[in-house]
């Protein structure tokens, strides 16, 4: 029997939106408000989701405790009320839009689980704006 | 990589279930209150997801603005205030259950993207009661 | 020891916007396209707050059961699925807006209520625009 | 054309997460504070999918109100204001964990729907911790 | 300056709305399903309001993180996961109505914070169901 | 007929907590990580609320789209995608807790705002936190 199983976790981040080697007008004209250069900000709200079987013994998909230390590390602590572009080492030469969060995101707990479960990110930058990422 | 991104909208709209055949009794027997000949009307919430492949120069799938302007021409324009029945041609033979609202969507916003998305419509006509099109 | 306690309903209906003895001119003026004379419609959700004391026996302030019951046939019955202009008598000579649905709502509930009690009825026109009315 | 529909639902009830032939111990190492034999509990809200093709003649792929009748006789009437593990005969050997639940209420209404239909049922514990379960 | 600052919290926990010197039957008249012998449960939230002037120092009315520690020894560690009936002495002698649960957690905030702040305590027993207690 | 009227709007800003005056390790032991040199950000949502009495004529409180520009002119526009600290002058010497940007956002709008409206702002910094600032 498979089932998915979904987690809620949050955190709040600085960010810009640019290339460097663009100039600020280019910038500007793609990314629009989003390339400020002093930053603005999000409550990035994040929902994991673990497809995989139930332990028969326990009736678990997955002890949930688990899996909210394994975000904590991986993502509240490196990632909250920080300057994603400045702060965090994944964005230094990656530009931090909600689908490239949501990949990083992705990729960082990709490693930190059973290869047996398949993995979902959902990430919510603004109540009206999210993606789904699914490795696929 | 292949993501998926939403983005949100909303429309006002009064509409009524009923086929023009059928007498007012068949009418309720069916659709119930539903088929009130003086309308009754919904706050309709809607979240467009396209599926694609993110560009790597940008980090982007889409520009969310253009996509909030193609909803807004597309849907917000032509449905918000509107009643369904009355004023919206897709729906002058059409039951205008949010079924078929949902099919219209997406068929409208179908013809405005790039055919290499996969596009889905969620369409909430109450915060209890919606539907997933994915034109498959 | 008062406290206010608070029960949610909800309905559907459809409105328009204006005042019988204005020109169309003048009420589009005034009301925007929330004067479509075809109507348009919204999810009303509505919260009723009750402030009195505790019963010591039973720790209730009001059985909520009662007041559901009374939610149910002083507003949904006669507002949910109608066109509010048309059907309700309330409104043959007052015009919906959220403001006077407010007060209408609470002038009914007031009747059916113990004295004793302070009556505050909030009501969500969308969830953007909501009102709150507590007969002051 | 092949379209999902949902209907939201929602029970409250207390259980407790423990294995009988279990030490005391093993349960609170396994399921911590969850195995705590006073018990606790939720209020489970519920999403159940159904997805289908739309009549042609009616616009709908279910009617609503049969569709709502069934999850009250199924899941409503039998689960709400109860506790799972001692009053539930499907939760007599079986352990009352978000997945073993949502599997449980996936097989009360599969056997009640079309087999026409795929069914989909969402079952949040809390706002916080939530399960898919689609029977494959 | 005077402001008002809030902090959600929440806990879920199991319970059943009895007068242990009344009958079964009268139980079961006055509190209907949710006197229920064995129990049933939800998820609790919390929302708490600190009104006062604010630090001109520090712009803050209260740093929240002591808020938030406050609430957590006070609420959720003594009531999430538990047996309000059986496990929390509060409710020994008390009926744990919604009503009763929140004038229990307003006295013990109360007497953890500076006696100059105003206190507001409003629980949801569930998305549809909520009190709010001021002390007054 | 005095009734309260409210609007919904929102901005994303970053923010960081601190006094200049003070050293890096004060800030840090009084704002923690609020105070992060390099920024983190939120998506505030800000319900502002107008109590008043009714225009007997329209049945309007006000024309909830002239408060609708004056939000978007007083604070979407001049906060929206900003850097508070750097960007917006109101903060130039006031720390941008939730607080002080609430106290901010009602006095600019309260001198755009007919003197016989009550204004309330309701500001929240995350669905978690927020404040509520009447002006009393």
């Amino acid at each position: 029997m498979s089932l998915t199983i979904y987690r809620k976790a949050h955190f709040n981040a600085a960010h810009r939106l640019y290339r460097e080697e663009w100039s600020d007008d280019r910038n500007l004209e793609v990314f629009g408000k989003c390339s400020n250069p002093n930053f603005h900000g999000h409550n990035y709200e994040l929902e994991v989701g673990l497809t995989g079987t139930i332990d028969p013994e326990t009736g678990y998909l997955i002890d949930l405790k688990l899996l909210k230390d394994i975000i904590r590390e991986e993502v509240e602590e490196p990632f909250d009320h920080k300057n994603l572009n400045v702060e965090v080492p994944e964005f230094a030469n990656l530009n931090p839009t909600v689908e490239n969060i949501a990949i990083v995101i992705y990729n960082k707990l990709r490693q930190r689980l059973d290869p047996g479960f398949k993995l979902t990110v959902k990430l919510y930058e603004t109540p009206r704006n999210f993606v789904v990422y699914t490795g696929d």
